[in-house]
C-alpha cells in the first residue's frame, strides 16, 4: 500500500479538500485518484504539484491531448506502472483513440531503440543541428 | 568520433546509397545526418531502421509533428544528447514553434517529476484505471 | 517468485549462514529479507555484496541515515519497486520521520524534473562549474 | 549551444530580472548559471521552477546540504552531465567535503547495482515491508 | 490487464495468425506469449516487431544464447518486469544455466554501479579510447 | 575535468600503486585509464571496485568477451558516454569484431524498444514464465 496511506476526502483538512475540489472541478469528475490521495500526506507538495500540473497541462500552443500523449510517452520510457495506467486513462478521456495509442506506442518504442543506437555508435552531433 | 566511422555518400555501396536517396527524397533535404552515416556500417540495420522509422513517423491518427514531439520527449527523458539535437531540429522543420518547444519541455519535466512521486509513495493503481 | 528461489536459513550452507548471521548482528534484527535470500543462490555475490554494503553504508563523513536516504532517492529514480520498499523501511529504522520522507520525495521529484529541463534545453556547463 | 539561447541579465525583461535577483539574493551570489538563463526563454517555467526549488531546497526536516546531496545522487543516476556539474558545485558551497563526495558516490554506485540485482532476481517484496 | 486486451489465436485475423504461426514454428513452441497477443492489436507493429526480432536474434557473429543474455541485461537495467520474466525464460530455453544467470546478474549489477561512478566523478574519455 | 582530479602513478600512494600494478598485470597493459585514476581519490572504493570487477569479469560459465559485451550493452542503455567508450575498447581487445559490435547494437536497440512496448501495453506476465 501507499507509504503514508491515502487521505480520503472525508478525512482531509480544509486545505487538502480545496485542492481535491479544484481537481474534480477542473477535470469534470467526481472522484480523486490515488496519486493525489497519497500526495495529500504532504499538503504543500499536493498544492504545488496540482497547481504546476494545472498550469502546464492546460491547452496552449499544444492542445490538451497532445500534452497527455507526451505524458504517457515519458511514463512508458521510465517504466512507471502507475503513471502509465493513470495517464493512458487520462489520454483516452481527452480523446485518444485506439489508433492513436497504437501509433504512440510505436513511436515511443522506436525512439527508445534509436536513442541507444545513437549512444552505442558514439555519434557526434552534426554541425547543422548546432544553432 | 563514431565507433565505426561515418560512411559518406561517395563511399557508400549501392545498397546504402539507395537508403540515403530515399531518406533525402522522403525528407525533402539534400544531406544525410550522422546517425544514418554511422548505421551505414551495418547495411541491414540501416535499411531496417529507416524503413521502420519511415512507416512509424508517417502521418496517421497522429500527425507528423506530434510524433516528432513525442520523439523529443523520449530522447530528453533518456538524456540522449545526439537524439535531442537531431529530433529538436526535426521537430522545428515540421512546424514546432518556440512556444511549442517551451510547453513540451514543461510537460516532460513535470512527467519525470510525478513519475518519481508515484514510485516513491508506492501508489497502487486505482481500480478505475484497470480496464 | 524469485528466479532461483529463496534460500532459507535452515537450508543454507555454512558459508551463506555466516553472511546471514553477520547481517542480523550488524542490523540488530532477527530476520533476513528476500534480497539476501535470493542472492544466496550465488554465495560469492552474496558475500561480496554484503561486505560492500556493510563498508559503504557504515557511518563516515555521512551518517547512516543520510546514506539510506540517498539509497531511497536512487531507487525511486530507477523505479525499483523492491528497493523502494526495502530501503524506505530501512530509512525509517534509522530515524527517517514522515516529514523527512516527504521532503526526500519532493527533492527527488524536483531533481528528476530539472534533469530533463537541462537536457532538453541543451544547456552547456558554465565555466564556473569546471574545476 | 542552448536550444533557445541564453538570456543575459541586461537583455532580460523585468519579470525575468526579478527572478534572477531573487536567485542571487537567496544564494548569496552575484551571477546566474546557464540553467536559469536558458529557462528564461520561458518566463512562466523560470518563475515556477525557481519558486518550487526555493521552497523544496530550503532547510526543513532535512538540512540544505543533505538535500543537495540527494540532488547530486539523482543527477548521477540519470547521467545528467549539466546537473552533476552544477549540483556538485552547489553541494560543495553548502559544505560537502571531499570525503562526503566520495561516500556519496559509493552509495549511489551501490544502490544502482543492487537495484538491478533486485530486478534481475525478480525478488518479491517481503510482507514486513508492506505496511 | 493489457491496455487493449489480448488477441487469442482463435479470434485473430489471418494476418495476425500468420505471424503467430511463424513465431511458433521459429521458436518450436505451441503457444504465444502475452507480448505478441497484446501487439496483435496493432497488426502492422506486430508484423514489423516480429520480423525485426527474428532477423536480429538469429545466430550470426553472436550466437542465439549470447543475444538472449544481452536482452536480459538490458531488460534488467531498464527495470522492465515483463521483459525480465520472458527473456529469462527465453535464455534458459536457449541454454542459459543457473551459473550463467548468476554471472550475468553480477556483470549487470557491476556495470550499473561503475556507470554511475564514471558519471559522478565526471571522468573524461581517454585519448586512447577515441579512434 | 574529473571532479577530484586524476591521480597519476607517480603521485599515487603505495596502496593505490598496488591496485594500478594489479590492473596492468591482469589486463596485460602498461597504462591506466582515467576511470581508475579518478577513483584513486578514494582508495577504499578503488580497491573494492577493482577487486569486484576482477572477480566478476573473470571467465567462468560466461567467457570474458561475453561479459564485456554485456557491459557495453548496459552502458549503452544507460547512456554512459565514458563507459561506452572504455568498454567498447575493452571488448575489442577481448576479441569483439565489427560484426559482433553491429549485432550487439541491434540487440540492444531492439531490447530497448520492446521493453517500452511491454510497459506501454501494460502486459501481464504469462503464467508459463512464473516458476
Amino acid at each position: 500500500m501507499a507509504t503514508l496511506g491515502l487521505i480520503e476526502y472525508e478525512d482531509a483538512s480544509p486545505e487538502v479538500r480545496a485542492v481535491y475540489d479544484d481537481i474534480m472541478t477542473t477535470r469534470k469528475t467526481d472522484w480523486i485518484n490515488n496519486f493525489w490521495k497519497a500526495l495529500a500526506n504532504d499538503p504543500a507538495t499536493l498544492k504545488r504539484t496540482w497547481e504546476d500540473i494545472k498550469q502546464i497541462m492546460a491547452p496552449g500552443s499544444l492542445d490538451a491531448l497532445t500534452k497527455e500523449l507526451i505524458y504517457v510517452a515519458v511514463s512508458v520510457s521510465n517504466q512507471c506502472g502507475y503513471c502509465i495506467a493513470s495517464h493512458t486513462a487520462g489520454a483516452r478521456k481527452k480523446g485518444m483513440t485506439d489508433d492513436m495509442f497504437r501509433e504512440l506506442m510505436a513511436v515511443v518504442g522506436m525512439a527508445n531503440e534509436t536513442n541507444r543506437l545513437s549512444a552505442g555508435y558514439q555519434i557526434e552531433i552534426d554541425e547543422q543541428f548546432k544553432s
